[in-house]
């Protein structure tokens, strides 16, 4: 059986980042930039203030000195003339350096009197100025393809004169739950069966990656059924399955896509909670077939689809990052699995305590959304003492 | 002047939850709910198998019987008579246990020819088994109001058969930039402006957090503008102006918003960037005023925007989360202030190592949008040698 490691490269080699499209800057907050931005415009234009006081020349500005104040300049209100010896003109935090000025005292080191201002600090040359294009110059690169657009990312395209930007179009996940058994919230569930929490849990994590999710309608235990919803699922990026993804007579997605020349990649891998995990190509629509147990598919999804929708997204898809933590309790040995155990993080002066949940059953949805974390074990961990450090995936 | 703490703590005692909407399940994700989710049902409904194999008396198979398979019965279709002595029936994960049947050979123990399975390890009582009730039962709580809906406790309200959900109401954000020297992105740039990068980096955290902003138009300097702007933030839940909050001639937000009754509840702090902060209230408008300048701007949201977002969205409105790390430079003393120094973060295999940027100047931009941290000094800090532990907020 495949690692998750292999696994998960399998999936990323087999995928390709959506195409740019244009957006306005405002509606580009945590997209992932496709084209460079690049710097409109000289920040700050000029050399400006960095403070509220007075722009003067340095040379006649020692502790004592009285200049005359000769205007004022409100930032966005240049000083259109020149400042000759023994003046100065009031200024403040972003106001231009009007001609002749090389300084600024600040306001708590001066004192004035009408139109005078008096040292009380000896000013020093270049004091107080922000340099034209300190912050960046025009032309200059500010942001690459590849980088999530964060607020402050934002802040700095708008800076730079940048109404609209290029980004990656959000990737189309279409999400298809399977099951003879399952209903939705609210509908009448058939005997015996359950209600389909899948679908709508998947969708909410395809929405925290940054992704349009579609959710299809339930598909029965059918060939028919599974073939239709697959049709359905034409124009997205990728079609996440949910349930019978292993081999088995009531198993049915697998074969009903296969009718339709699903070329599988793989569809077992060694790791618990969620070894029938699939992986395939239906023509252009590649399909990731989590397991049917809601805590096994949503590990999977953290594991295979968080990494799917990056790199859809333009991102490199990386693993989900791993701390380490000291274990609260002991833990037997693993088996040839690689292993992710639901659990409570609680973090003091020395550090992350994680404590696994003492029944690990991947049928409890109640426990699992009260876990904190994932401890990652290796396949054929040994036993571990508590105090032993183990790595951690934070949720 | 007031800490950072007792700011913030003023800030979030003005302060009250939205009121709660219905929403679709599906829209729920990253909503705090309002109201507490109970279980409508019991789940497993009833005692379910864990694994595909056969259900059977576990008296009948020791290693080496033949029992006799009457049936099968997929998830969702239950069958409907009773096991017998020697007798068993096919059964999956999530099928129900059939009447007389009290435990689970699982399939990769027995070996079947025809309608017969023969046990090959030995099958003890009550085996591969979920109870009614193992996850939850109905009338129980399952998830609190002031929770933060992730996509597992999506599941879980699914699961226990909600279509619907009671949630606080996103917050309602205006956001009003002053300034005669700014200008939107593509618009014509005033003789000796910028361009405002303000309005749409906190329209990007404003979303990030959680809540809807409204980006109001630019006000110009002058009384009238801003007493309009503040005019058309009416019905919002919080007015964040940037720009203006201090008290000088060309500061004009107070002495606008006061014209209009506002009452300051403080308008500076002891930190840096960002000494400028003001807070009051115009009637029942909560009024956050900001630094002009984008990075004083954007800090001073993280430490008192964002947990005033959390509070009115229903959540306490918790300072960000400090975690230690170690300065691989020098840093002189502090003075009184509060000092928030823009920073990056490299983690190895001793823990987190956080480089402060050489020029701190709070005027640059793009040297912000690369930080990765923030490190948190306290007022008086002595100077700290190379290896020292700081207090980090990761961005």
């Amino acid at each position: 059986m495949l690692t998750v490691s292999e696994a998960r490269g399998r999936i990323l080699a087999a995928l390709t980042p959506t195409p740019p499209e244009t957006i306005p800057l405002a509606a580009a907050h945590n997209r992932i930039i496709a084209s460079s931005v690049i710097a409109r415009l000289t920040q700050p234009p000029a050399d400006v203030s960095a403070m509220d006081g007075f722009a003067l020349r340095a040379q006649d500005a020692p502790a004592g000195a009285t200049l005359k104040i000769i205007g004022t300049a409100p930032a966005g209100h240049p000083f259109p003339g020149t400042i000759g010896p023994s003046q100065a003109i009031h200024i403040f935090t972003g106001s231009i350096i009007p001609e002749g000025a090389d300084s600024v005292l600040i306001q708590e080191d001066s004192s004035t009197t009408g139109d005078t201002v008096t040292v009380l600090e000896t000013c020093q040359p270049a004091k107080n100025i922000r340099r034209a294009g300190q912050d960046f110059s025009a032309g200059e690169t500010l942001l690459e393809p590849g980088q999530r657009l964060t607020p402050r990312g934002i802040g700095l395209a708008a800076a730079a004169n940048h109404p609209w930007l290029f980004v990656h179009r959000k990737p189309r996940i279409a999400i298809l739950a399977t099951g003879d058994e399952i209903a939705l919230p609210g509908e009448t569930i058939p005997q015996g069966g359950i209600i389909s929490s899948n679908a709508h849990a998947l969708a909410a994590f395809v929405t925290a990656c940054g992704a349009d999710p579609t959710i299809l309608p339930i598909a029965l235990d059918t060939m028919d059924a599974i073939t239709a919803g697959a049709r359905a699922a034409a124009g997205a990026d990728l079609l996440v399955t949910t349930g019978g993804a292993s081999v088995g007579a009531h198993d049915l997605v697998q074969d009903s896509l296969k009718s339709q020349g699903l070329d599988v990649n793989f569809w077992k891998i060694a790791m618990r909670p969620g070894k029938p995990l699939m992986f395939g190509a239906l023509g252009p629509l590649p399909v990731l077939g989590l397991p049917g147990n809601p805590v096994s598919a949503m590990v999977c999804a953290l594991l295979f689809l968080r990494p799917a929708i990056d790199r859809l997204s333009g991102l490199p898809g990386a693993p989900p990052a791993t701390e380490p933590a000291t274990l609260t309790t002991p833990l037997k040995p693993n088996d040839q699995r690689e292993d992710y155990l639901r659990a409570t993080l609680t973090h003091t002066e020395t550090g992350w305590h994680v404590t696994p949940f003492p029944i690990q059953d991947s049928g409890m949805l109640k426990t699992f959304a009260n876990a904190t974390a994932l401890i990652n074990r290796p396949p054929n961990d040994p036993a571990l003492p508590a105090g032993a450090t183990v790595k951690i995936i934070r949720l």
